[in-house]
């Protein structure tokens, strides 16, 4: 009777807390590297979001019905057939709900043109749907912290991007794990084994591996086309190992006739340089070339990011370099590249490893103690002073037994109890009870709040 | 081709600081008065969602379509006439969007009671969606700010919501006029008038009175029903004037012979007085019995906010006492209030009236110029010391114009650029130069972190 959809949640006050304790440590460390926030809806039209995510993306879009007698675009005759659930779909639905924060920041880019200061760093925090099948750490509805430089083409931006990842994660006291790559490495690759036809395929496959392992992607791949010599030159990029600097020097040999290929891996190293600085256990950079990303748009550095610690195995920020994302909302050629933090999986990692603050509370100074009618104007008069004092209060609303509202207070987390029965409003004090010592103590009013400030 | 649904809005840089103005004030306030944050989905059991906000209300609920073959779940045979987009609904459609946040809210109450302590206050910030026809104040993607108190029958929550009224309207130096009404009244002018079966019809019509005259809201009531005898009785509920003092009285005499109106009217009187003390030109209380808000589910005291000043005529908050809300989610009895303060109508009327501080900003201190290859390992070094001490700031990314990298940080409101090309180097200074005198200052680097600190 109150339920909710499944893949969705409700968050209770202590959530919402800590909830808030990622989101502003996210926040502010976007903000301190100059990244400007922006807000697009969550409805979109149907064509901004489709084809932006592969056949199965597509299928993962939540739809909205069209308002009213959303029948009456229905070409005459239309039938009922096996097919109509296809069919029908463009005359009944015209609007989705996003399905990332990527695709939108694309169509808002090309929308505001004439109004953005570029290069344009903006961030975004916002939540984003999918009708994924619910598991550990995947939700139907969850948040999305975007971060994006879009007009300017340096890898200056991927650093930034690094090194805030580091830094969310260093302030969150969770040591994590950077892998990255460069799809134009992948291209090359994909070039040189004859199979650019194949792609897509390819990449998807890639990601899997760490997932299901390598013998179950190359009979995947067996079964999307895959020739049996294909699969054997790919042995060696599926068992690539060593130190960074190995593998780069591995594919400069095995792609040294291939130019695409040669940008790739220059840019790798020179990613890997400049991190170097900031490179250690609580943020090991790390090359990987089974790291692929599922999306279509990222041509160049790609990111993905996983906790070190615990069981939590799914990527808990990922993104990449789009060149030309822009471009299918009319202005072409705008490179950008970004990354997007996922809040609610934050979230599970930390809790799983007890690494949220104790001290993580919203709760109010003081609850000033209801008497009933009669001490009640005296009680308001109180609430008021502390009010124009700025300190945070509130009365407990019901005239009830004085036990039941100081268990109100501890519930909540309150940390003093006022208490002004008819004794003290005779002799002007006031009684402040420390709830977690249980020690009370008189004051007059402005010993009350001084103590209280 | 990048365009989004109507009704709908993206929201720039310069936008998002305005509007994290209103919300940060509004939520400062809530937490303030020991409200708790709580979120539920965007998405809900469209069970839960119907039935609860009338006819009309029911129309504008945006309903989600089923995922995969939408159409599986029909009757074999169905057939497309001209019934059919209402028949169809429930089969094809078990999901909607959230339509406000107080239903929800009663959802979330009885299933989440036994984690709750009660009186349990809350509030929650999250966007709305009405199909409703777009005009000015009014979108189809909205956010709301709700503050409820539930499982306290005193009036003395009617009051700490008006206190907070009060509160967030003065901290955005918005004087408004705070009209409160009690259905209970409403209830009683009904049973008087022998119109209890026209009910949902008398209180639509009253709240018409303001935007479409008494003429035609006589006309309307004619029409659905109402005597020629019960449209006269009318008369002097439509035409009551004078001090909220006077308008009681009458009603008292008025309503001498109903038990619930002498309820209503004791109710009204007591928050008149508790409100005394904070009634001021800033925010004035007026009891106003054409107040009756639409929504079913009020059975006490109803508020409704408007700004005293420029032409926005529409509530910019609003809200009231409901009895028996979480009875329809098998909660029975337990009673609840709360007000919501439409952050979009307020952003709207401070815009017009020019309300919004000019120092609203969200840029960094320093952009630190870019001066190319040679020069980019020092700038990355000085970055990296800056953000070790917490200034903000931010490195051009790309080696262009250095007039080009100026006007960057003009146009973000950056208030210095850090100059330090080849002689400074050198010179192991740092050239520091306020955008807006354009003064440059030569430091040390300890003397320039000094200055940005």
């Amino acid at each position: 009777m109150a339920n909710i959809p499944k893949g969705t949640r409700d968050f209770l006050p202590f959530e919402m807390v800590r909830r808030s304790y990622i989101f502003d440590t996210i926040r502010n460390v976007f903000i301190h590297h100059g990244y400007l926030p922006i807000e697009t809806p969550a409805i979109e039209l149907t064509e901004t979001l489709t084809g932006k995510y592969g056949d199965e993306g597509d299928k993962l879009i939540f739809r909205i019905l069209n308002s009213g007698d959303y029948l009456k675009k229905l070409p005459p005759n239309f039938e009922l057939n096996e097919q109509a659930h296809k069919e029908m779909l463009p005359f009944i639905s015209e609007k989705a709900l996003r399905y990332d924060l990527t695709v939108p920041f694309a169509r808002f880019v090309s929308k505001h043109r004439n109004e953005i200061n570029f290069p344009f760093k903006r961030y975004q925090i916002q939540p984003v749907w999918r009708a994924d099948n619910p598991q550990k750490g995947r939700y139907r509805e969850f948040y999305q912290c975007d971060v994006d430089v879009i007009g300017s083409n340096s890898l200056l931006n991927e650093l930034d991007l690094m090194i805030m990842v580091r830094a969310v994660f260093a302030q969150l006291n969770l040591p994590v794990c950077l892998k990255y790559n460069n799809r134009k490495i992948l291209s090359a690759i994909a070039e040189k084994l004859l199979i650019e036809n194949l792609f897509t395929e390819f990449t998807i496959a890639l990601d899997k591996i760490e997932k299901v392992g390598k013998e179950k992607v190359l009979g995947e791949l067996q079964h999307r086309g895959f020739t049996a010599q294909q699969l054997e030159q790919l042995n060696p990029v599926f068992n690539l190992s060593g130190s960074t600097k190995e593998k780069l020097e591995w594919l400069e040999t095995f792609l040294s006739e291939s130019e695409i290929g040669k940008v790739g891996i220059a840019e790798a190293k020179e990613l890997n340089a400049l991190f170097q600085k900031y490179n250690d256990s609580n943020c090991e950079l790390v090359f990987d070339l089974t790291l692929a990303r599922g999306l279509n748009y990222y041509t160049g550095s790609i990111f993905e990011v996983k906790s070190s610690i615990g069981n939590f195995n799914s990527s808990i920020c990922g993104g990449g370099r789009y060149d030309d994302l822009t471009g299918i909302f009319g202005m072409p050629n705008v490179s950008g590249v970004g990354i997007s933090f996922g809040a609610d999986r934050i979230y599970d990692v930390l809790l799983e490893n007890n690494l949220f603050p104790n001290q993580l509370n919203s709760s109010v100074k003081a609850l000033i103690i209801n008497f009933g009618t009669e001490e009640i104007a005296h009680a308001l008069d109180l609430l008021n002073v502390l009010y124009d004092h700025n300190i945070s209060c509130e009365l407990y609303p019901d005239d009830t037994k004085i036990k039941k509202q100081i268990d109100y207070a501890m519930k909540k987390n309150i940390p003093y109890v006022i208490i002004a029965g008819k004794e003290e409003i005779k002799s002007g004090t006031y009684n402040l009870k420390d709830i977690v010592s249980g020690i009370q103590q008189t004051y007059s009013l402005n010993e009350l709040i001084n103590t209280l400030k």
